[in-house]
């Protein structure tokens, strides 16, 4: 009877690892399943439409299935996934640009849009339009190599801060997107950022603040050379504009360097008015989604008025079209990845 | 006694199920590393170089490791993954596109290029030179939407035959380069395709035949125009260059794209050298390597005086400044995929 005992109490617990090493992955997949992949959404509509879409798209053998090559999510970057008031950050940083270089232009003093930049005049700026804004980014952001442009806007990006928040720009992030950008990517997407911003201007940082890596980054451009300076090669950056990822562009822009229409695109403006289009007009399943900036408290609110991120016509689309639109306000528990949980 | 073996047999029989378990994932990994990833190569300085570099870079706390995420390797396509004589691929599609439209262009009867294409003549084609050429290819590759052209292109590309091998286009890619991309892939590689060929001629078929998505396929390009056709948004293709993806235009198309320097480059014309330049000049670890067309027989010779693919002045710059040159008939046992192994 002892032996007996004896060999069932070995068997038991052999089998008892057995079981341990065949089933531990299963038990960790359980787990991942029973937590919170969006803990900065509060529960509701907007958060359900973004699960259920997932969860139609990644279910093999649905009839809304994807496969994961397919599965391409496209972000606008300012006002999307960072904050972009009083004054996007890559306008901050051309009107500091503006003053660093003022020695060199005298003639800045009595020219716009230099002339307000120098004064801190922002409306002053902007009412030199759109030519006088591409004036100001060719004065600032051209006459370098890349490698020199984007240690210098690494470099301002690291010792600024945001008027209101005093805090770097790049703390200032939302939090329940990041957590979106991750979830996606967590179920086979590739999260890519389309943003009329400068394209050299975000690469440096987007891999460490969003988890998107450089190649996977979409924005305006200006033209580059190829040189050999002493026999080392350089890219020059030009006085020219290259590209205009906005509005129409963000199409072009999509399938320029993706070639593949989105299944999800999410954006705040008029400007990614096109995107959404594009994207909900896929054959294949689609999500279009845009945050509603309606919280003065913890961010701003703003929409059909506004400079920057005007949300006007890509407002009345969203209801016609039934497109999510976050309220910020409601949706969002956090706001920003420094408030407490 | 008979207890103690009855245990101790118990004990050996679970303790081997365990270690089957544990160790099964590491013997997969021990049988991989002994099978020979390049069988189309042969032995020798070229695929040892490859391997070797290969190693080095993927080599944890090695002196030349580098991280995944940065090892980006670009190809060019024509002459370096498939065949590109008697005449690159996309000038026979061009061709054989205007003998399509010629019935409704009375006037390309008399007018250069056109006459000449219409005659098959390719050397009077060639005679009216880089205007000519984007002549003829605004003419054959405009004026549609975007999915309207790759539906045209790969509908061609499924009927036509090389006029030599008698076979798809498709099938003449060079299996040694197959064998490449995948066993760099396997090793964290991205690979990216940057050819001066068009990028929508190329993305349809890539992903299937090279394993490379559309999103990693750089290419020369057209300007689209986004558009509400009857509410439904298109791209149309605009009679007017984009970017030509040759030359200088490599290492732009490369920071344009992707953002990031290639630590790796094949090439095999003058076409390639500025990006085998680029590459090289990486301060991270780096590999340049061209394709040599040596073999009459099973494919084709020639170099410095080629009308396609000339291999002149970065044959030079190989010998000065050490890449790697494939020899194709001494260093590839297999040019093809459809020769027997």
């Amino acid at each position: 009877m002892n032996q007996l005992i004896s060999k069932r109490s070995t068997f038991y617990y052999y089998r008892s690892i057995l079981w341990f090493f065949l089933f531990s992955s299963l038990s960790v997949v359980a787990n991942a399943r029973s937590i919170d992949s969006l803990p900065s959404w509060n529960n509701g509509s907007t958060k359900s439409a973004i699960i259920q879409f997932v969860k139609n798209v990644t279910k093999k053998g649905g009839a809304d299935f994807v496969p994961s090559a397919e599965r391409i999510a496209t972000f606008d970057n300012d006002g999307t996934l960072w904050c972009e008031q009083p004054m996007t950050v890559q306008l901050a940083f051309a009107l500091d640009r503006v003053r660093a270089a003022a020695v060199e232009h005298p003639e800045w003093k009595t020219t716009e849009p230099f002339k307000s930049a120098l004064a801190g005049d922002m409306m002053g700026v902007m009412a030199s339009g759109d030519h006088g804004l591409v004036e100001m980014i060719m004065a600032t952001h051209t006459g370098m190599t890349v490698e020199e442009f984007n240690q210098i806007s690494k470099y301002w990006l690291a010792l600024s801060k945001h008027p209101k928040f005093k805090r770097p720009y790049t703390e200032l992030v939302y939090q329940p997107m990041l957590e979106l950008m991750s979830y996606l990517r967590a179920n086979g997407f590739k999260t890519y950022i389309v943003s009329g911003g400068g394209v050299e201007f975000m690469r440096p940082w987007t891999e460490k603040v969003y988890g998107v890596p450089p190649e996977q980054v979409i924005g305006s451009s200006i033209k580059t050379k190829y040189e050999l300076i002493d026999g080392k090669p350089v890219l020059m950056r030009l006085p020219e504009i290259d590209f205009i990822d906005d509005k129409e562009g963000k199409p072009v822009g999509i399938q320029k360097f993706i070639g593949r229409r989105p299944i999800m695109a999410f954006g705040n403006s008029d400007g990614d008015l096109q995107m959404l289009q594009w994207t909900t007009a896929n054959n294949a399943p689609h999500f279009g989604l845009l945050v509603h900036h309606t919280d003065a408290e913890r961010e701003y609110a703003y929409d059909r008025d506004s400079d920057f991120g005007r949300l006007d016509k890509a407002l009345d689309a969203a209801q016609k079209n039934g497109w999510t639109v976050v309220d910020m306000k409601k949706d969002w528990k956090r706001v920003f990845p420094f408030e407490k949980p």
